[in-house]
């Protein structure tokens, strides 16, 4: 298997109520159909005008405090709180906490970097798999995911992971077979929308604008299964 | 850019005493300069012959407790055991422990999968570091990363991570740098040696049989930092 991997360059800085799709083939032109589209979280927000003003926003008791503390924006404090339905973590600074998607992320994925104006922070997609779903049909690709950089417990450094998919199967289930010397597989289930993910995050860059890139040669799985699956469940997950 | 990801196939099955290195470069021919070459764990442990008969080892009570609890091999536990330095977790029949070299897995990074014979299991390369860069001197390539498939809290599926670097910099820090605001960018230290190896994973397949991926076109910082910089220190872990 030979796996190209491209970043798209070309775009224009995404504003709200752009169309992201019809820039992105304007940029790309025709794509073969066997192309998985990786997206940076950052510019469907703001295409999608998933971005907050913060002069909006007023601080509960608990951001007020926390923001004190830490030597932080009340306001940013409070939307990450408003944009958590658990907090896993909140210490030394740092709040990790579970979104309306099931992902956990520091800042429930509240961030500032690359949004224009100094009162503005964009929030996750509100249904990242559908947004991958309508972008995916009108680029006329094989698969789309919506990816953000998340930190990881026990690891240093961000990478890449896929928080929506649409047109692959997130995961593969290699556990129903067997390994090379015929004894079954146990744990073996590969996250492959996050390796996708992963693998997009070395074209895209933070700061490069390079939002997009484009995945050739491998042969996903189709499927019409949501992100969601990368999220473990509570019963399962020994960090909760 | 454009990076490229090749499986290598044509390697042998891999045997204690193998020059892993030699048969890298037998079954790739000349390399460019500039490759990255990705290795998965289980060839090198088999190479370096890291390898633990479980008919050598003699469960602990605590190993024979836990075994006999869950319906597991309580040889293999307390080679789990053996290979940790300290242990994270320990409920519902998995031990997440960390190792020697400071990383945290599932088993202490013992596995049996693709090992023959019922009685052996490996267990991870000494010093993958200084695995990596002996390959790397050998095939005469950019950069070695040494991966394993490693599981992660909150989310299902594995992905493959680097265990060992030489020839490149696991860690590119983007926090000096602005966004494309002027505005600095905080927290972005981004997992380069993990996405690499996350991008190796898609062509390695776990029973594949290909354990050895080929990268191009990647500009990788070079450098000759141990991929120990991706565990994250004591002090600075919210999840220890």
């Amino acid at each position: 298997m030979s796996i190209r991997i491209v970043g798209l360059t070309g775009l224009p800085e995404v504003r709200p109520g752009d169309d992201l799709a019809a820039l992105i083939r304007s940029a790309s032109g025709p794509l073969d159909a066997a192309t998985i589209v990786v997206i940076a979280q950052k510019v469907v927000s703001k295409a999608e005008n998933a971005i907050v003003d913060l002069r909006t926003v007023t601080p509960s008791d608990l951001a007020a405090a926390w923001a004190s503390q830490y030597g932080k924006d009340p306001r940013l404090i409070e939307l990450v709180l408003c944009q958590s339905r658990r907090i896993v973590k909140m210490d030394r600074g740092v709040i990790i906490s579970e979104t309306s998607h099931g992902f956990v992320a520091a800042n429930a994925g509240v961030d500032q970097s690359n949004v224009p104006g100094e009162h503005f922070a964009t929030i996750l997609p509100a249904d990242p798999d559908e947004s991958a779903r309508r972008i995916r049909e009108s680029v006329g690709c094989a698969a789309v995911i919506i990816s953000d950089t998340f930190g990881r417990p026990w690891r240093e450094g961000l990478v890449n992971v896929a928080i929506g998919v649409s047109g692959l199967e997130p995961l593969l289930d290699l556990r129903v077979t067997v390994d090379r010397c015929g004894r079954p597989l146990q744990t073996s289930t590969i996250a492959i929308a996050d390796e996708l993910a992963a693998a997009a995050g070395l074209v895209m860059g933070k700061s490069d604008g390079i939002p997009v890139a484009l995945i050739t040669g491998f042969a996903s799985k189709t499927g019409e299964i949501s992100a969601k699956v990368l999220a473990r469940a509570p019963e399962k997950d020994l960090f909760r």
